[in-house]
């Protein structure tokens, strides 16, 4: 079939918006998250912290890719070091070795070993998802049980198994009987305590109701007598993502991790979108004085170019002994574009001052919409840790969520006529939440005090005109 | 942490080779498949249809990383395609849209429309497990239904879902309970026929086996009352690719596809190794003459470079009324850099003459090597279509499997010390087959007829020497 | 194999304790319950509340087989009609009609329509377990789901089904892996709050709690789009048996089916310990003034004779279109002796005045304990509902749970060396609670004054030796 | 509630048929097999070989409630047995002991080391799936491992568990997904062997096919490096019951069980159907030399009075110290009125011949019925095992199935006006086989060769009737 397809052969460049999206109605599954809005953006170049649409406008973008392009579009050093690969060795079947896959294990490795102290190995593979597969693979096989501990308002990804240990029902409702289904914990949400406590009254109330589910056999979780679980692993995102980058108290994870290290329950670290200095240092976990068991990570490792994810585990759960050659294997679980592109993020970030850059800016992009919630009670809480910041949007009475008002803002954005900082411009927004109304912020690392100046007025432009219509 | 790991640092370039294994041993888990021979190549650069080690050596690769690698190592034009966009877009989140996945997805319903006269969409992903695993949730949502049939032999791909429909125990063996796992059926290998049948005379008595089990409900497979059937989808390669390329008889699938029909049983075709030219056609299943209810596709669409994958399935299950918006999702899902890669790819396969090439290539190749078996008695079956073509070694009786045989020819191409040709080279092959007995060759589908011809003589030489050492 | 078998042709009646006891160690499993004590009772006659052992010591028993035996051990009503369906049709396969069953349907279905205002069906089984089955049966048709709510501290039986439904752990620990494991929501247990509240304010915290489950997709619960949830019915106790004889807030249930009835989720009442009359009304629920979609029996049903069980489910459930001939089968599930028994018994109820003597007969029990629980303050708890009594065992704070004492207590009245009431005697008490500390009464609903009284002698001088002692 | 229902209150005896029958379509659950037929039948009385319908028309019972009521309707010895029981203890809890259950545990277990050499223990449950239940947990706490081979066309109960290993898929399609499905392996149904060899040349090549699946991985069955297999055990009736009372080769077993030992899989014998003689000795596997690991057993053990099952297992399973007390418990486990009448059929059928009796009155009954078989072509096969006997009905060729002409040969014989032996009478006969067109016939023990020479009348009567209808 040699004979070019007619509408295709010249669908990129020449075509009007209309035309592509009639093409993209037609030949696109609609099952990913694209049609959330009512007429999807286009894009066409992207810059730093920017990106343009096909009209070149220009667009303030405060996600990041949900936080895989934590070092701004178009990076240059890191393209570079992509286009170098091209150039050297860009394709080798992952049962033959490179050397940069071996230098970017190791330096993963040696820093977590100097950071937990723990021997530990790296695991290879590409997207989140199927790093959170071979971390299930690690877990099931350590302690010969599948059933998972998970936080409501966690998300792990989307495949099967890992839909079993995401808690919105929906990603599970269309597909079938989950026979791995997690058991979901409330998350310590503390400006929506589950348990409606306070802060600074509550002495960690969430974990002690955890802790007592252990109590007697009758909770269904231990046998008292043996002390074997029926969960195997606790997966944790020290902040939640999706969920809605909501800071849990500092104390937390340790005094979690005594509960479940006195019942042999694994901990694993889901740091795919928290990892590599998001929230200003290397991994989350760092903030909470805690050892994972397991880690995994994906995203920012190659800055959102070649996708490749992977897992660090301690020694006695990864070692050769116990997870032999041929345990599992992905086609593209080690493939050198992306090994070379993570080495030289990996070198990047050594050379960098994210540790110190990346909280002083959080800070002052937390304080700028702290500002802007004294005067608009639509804003219920701000807060962040590092550049993962949370905004979340309520009534007026600062606390009912309200979602109408949060799409809102992001469709304004989106419709790139905002007019803050002198020109049209557009506010590229990710939501997430429980209720579907907060902004998780994850911008460029390198983000200046201009752009976050122009974020937040951008913001509140927004805001005004959502605020106005409704 | 800015301080620099000492043993890491200047990893790559200034090591030596005991160092790096050293360094691999420690760091890297040992789960995947590199060590599956005792000492792992490391490679360090590629060109055309050879891979070069740290010393140079060069080594003629017949499986171009399992078939992901059609194109040739370092094809320049694709190459081309990938830094072009990392200069423009080489990031934007995936609910974002861009003009290359509108068009790469326009181009392959396009030609699904043409080949098989039925109206489909494409979904992207990363990785062919996941492309798997969404088409499980298309099966599952339209028929309710989680249990599948597969074939023994069948390779989908490590996922936990999909481990459950790949045969071999081994990948689930230590991850506990699968509890979809599926029912797996006799292959139509007609070299070891399973029920001792000769092709000739055979009538598909196997698939007679087959509908049999359709005659009553006591075979545990359908009601007969309401034609409801336990079983939803059967999983199929074409040409089973890790189960060693076996070749299927022509008639075999419309047969099949017939019976599947009868009780609303879709059909999944995995072009994951096969499809893109492998076997001479766009898609393996064109040979077979029947229209798959689903298609699953990745590896070679881009070349080996940026993973992306995806699947074709008719309008009825994949239209937005029943695949809505948020059905699923997936970081990389249509990464820019992918698409880009992957639209070129598209018309580079427009543009070219595979579909004459290729089968007179493989015509080629599988006769030098019937001349070879002439003088091997231990040759025990060549055959092949395109270029996927199969050699499977025996003891003398030229039937009885011969493992050991097959690893040291393997063991002895990766040793680089051959000399056909008049300089020292190594030859690269990969194992498949239900017996570990099979040279899986899939050369890139430019490789000369030189190329051919020096292979076939690496290929001579290493079973020589094999031979000898016995 | 005519010959006799040695050691076991004489065994009955011959033997001495002790070799009845290493025949039964050598012969027997020990799997069931028998081995909890060190040196197992054994009993060889029964007659209204006592039971007598070899060597015809007389113990008053305060458990009745659970609850199986309401009517008192040896009721001659029931006795005979059982005889009287011996003489004339004792065995009768299943998919033949004897006029016993319809009548017992009848009388069952007639009264659940008269006490609930719904037309409903019953469906007959052997045990409870299995009729439980049947009840997952119908849930399971009806919702297409297989995932259930139950409550910590429920019971339901011990099947592989039913064991995921049942909370304890153990249950299912040595039997791998459980797809369908419910969700176990807390009990309001309200002497050990789960919440630490108070029953005169706590204003059913426990509810709200479980309602907001469903607030958002994110609790991992329900999808709000489409309102289907991920769990399709919740199996209660009203009372929890096993758990301890647990009496909820009477607005407890009225207050669940409401939030369960928002979101079509099944309401199953096990009425297999408290149902016929235990509590005062012939089904435990109606003191609760709600009505559940399916209702399980079994036990008291036939006075512990033949084993019958069975459920009652609303039409919608369990009419012929949706539950037609062959949707399951059982040998014995309607078998004549058990529904002749089940018939009688039902008529003897009817001309009985058990609303009126059992509420009458727990009150004077009740306050018989708690005088006791003035005098020893390791009577933690004394509450009940008709003949169904718990008496919680603590450490001298009155809230400590104590195994141990709960324990000695059990095992001096079985050691049949009591004196209370003048001569030697044994007392027969069930333990059940969270914590193994609860003695769960249930007497014969005959039981009078005199024996009452007996009982609670019996039951000072246990705990006082068992004081001493410690 | 102590008023009398209405229309229930004079239900027995004094209605009509159609009452009856109308309260029944009214009140009683249709999801058994009761209304397979289309006017049920209403049986009064039973005596020896005959029930005897409302207008005392007799019918000459050919199934025995299939094969419940070895010893014949009304067994005057077991009655007494039961109703001395009933006297003197007819419940108690069976965490307590009593007399009979150790003496009937013994005999059997001791039966059982005299039969197969090999030490064991019985545990006791009430009906037949449960018994099953308690199998498949000491399976898997065993292995470690939930999946098991069963044979297509077995039947082994309807429990959710049990379902999971019973081949009908009608019995799982309206009750979701079953995680731990059987892999249904061919029975040898040499009639219609599945692989259409002839008996005489097979050598058995079904087994052969089934010992293939072990020999590479990639059949999806087992690890050969490891030699752990995917399926823990193989779950067999030695003669299929509803699967139409099928004998296969006197060599099958022995081998199979070979194959399985070589894996170290269980194999569980289901001798609930079978056994007590049925086939002409005590277990039906004794005619196959070979040693079950399991086996489970109920029905006749009772002759159908009250319901007791159990298993008999070898002590490594289910010794105190891998089985300990807790691991299972059921209310009627061991209840006394069943070990009373078990006991008492023990002693019975070692003081009888049914060893010499049963083949010689099953090899008169299958004569008789070949001799049928001679001038009606209809009379596909007749085979049998002491007195399980199968005939099975075919179109003219003798081979097609008729399932028409077996439901009309029921259907007249239920009619009740069949005049063979010069009064009306019926014949009840229970209906089998794949293609359910094989009667089973399993008529009592005690059957004389006047009632046998009856029974071949009235069905040579009610066949010709219903050719003559066709």
């Amino acid at each position: 079939m040699n004979k070019k397809s007619g509408a295709a052969k010249d669908v990129k460049g020449s075509q009007g918006l209309d035309e592509l999206l009639e093409l993209e109605a037609k030949y696109c599954s609609w099952g990913d998250t694209v049609h959330y809005v009512d007429k999807p953006n286009i894009f066409k170049r992207g810059d730093g912290s920017f990106l343009y649409d096909r009209d070149d406008t220009e667009y303030l973008d405060l996600q990041m890719w949900y936080s895989a392009v934590n070092f701004g579009y178009r990076n240059e050093r890191l393209n570079n070091a992509l286009k170098a690969q091209i150039d050297r060795l860009p394709q080798l079947a992952c049962q033959y070795l490179h050397e940069e896959k071996i230098a970017l294990a190791t330096k993963l490795a040696e820093r977590a070993e100097m950071t937990f102290g723990e021997k530990g190995r790296i695991h290879f593979n590409v997207g989140g998802s199927t790093a959170v597969e071979d971390s299930l693979k690690l877990v099931r096989n350590h302690t010969g049980r599948s059933l998972m501990f998970a936080f409501m308002g966690g998300y792990h990804g989307r495949t099967l198994a890992v839909s079993a240990i995401t808690s919105s029902f929906r990603y599970r409702e269309k597909f079938g009987h989950f026979g791995d289904r997690a058991l979901f914990v409330p998350f310590p949400y503390c400006f929506r305590c589950p348990y409606e406590k306070k802060r600074d009254s509550c002495s960690l109330y969430c974990l002690k109701q955890f802790e007592k589910l252990f109590e007697t056999e009758y909770y269904g979780i231990v046998d008292r007598k043996t002390n074997v679980c029926e969960f195997s692993a606790f997966y944790i995102e020290t902040i939640q993502g999706t969920g809605g980058y909501i800071i849990p108290p500092r104390d937390y994870f340790a005094k979690l991790k005594e509960i479940l290290d006195r019942h042999n329950i694994l901990l694993v670290d889901d740091e795919i979108q928290m990892g590599f200095f998001r929230t200003g240092k290397f991994w989350a976990i760092e903030h909470f004085n805690v050892t994972p068991d397991i880690m995994v990570f994906g995203k920012a490792l190659t800055n959102g170019l070649n996708a490749i994810s992977g897992i660090w585990a301690k020694e006695k759960l990864i070692s050769p002994k116990v997870f032999p050659p041929g345990s599992t294997h992905s086609t593209f679980s080690s493939n050198p574009l992306g090994t070379a592109v993570g080495l030289e993020t990996i070198k990047l970030i050594e050379e960098s001052d994210f540790a110190v850059s990346v909280p002083k800016k959080g800070q002052y992009l937390i304080s700028r919409f702290r500002d802007l919630q004294k005067r608009y009670p639509e804003i219920g809480d701000v807060d962040g840790l590092g550049l993962a910041i949370r905004v979340e949007m309520c009534q007026k009475d600062g606390f009912t969520p309200n979602r109408e008002l949060t799409d809102a803002i992001e469709n304004i954005g989106l419709g790139g006529k905002l007019t803050a900082g002198g020109k049209k411009r557009g506010l590229i927004l990710d939501i997430g939440g429980y209720y579907k109304n907060a902004f998780t912020l994850a911008p460029s690392l390198y983000i200046t005090q201009k752009e976050m100046d122009l974020g937040v007025d951008l913001f509140e432009e927004a805001l005004s005109i959502a605020l106005k219509k409704a």
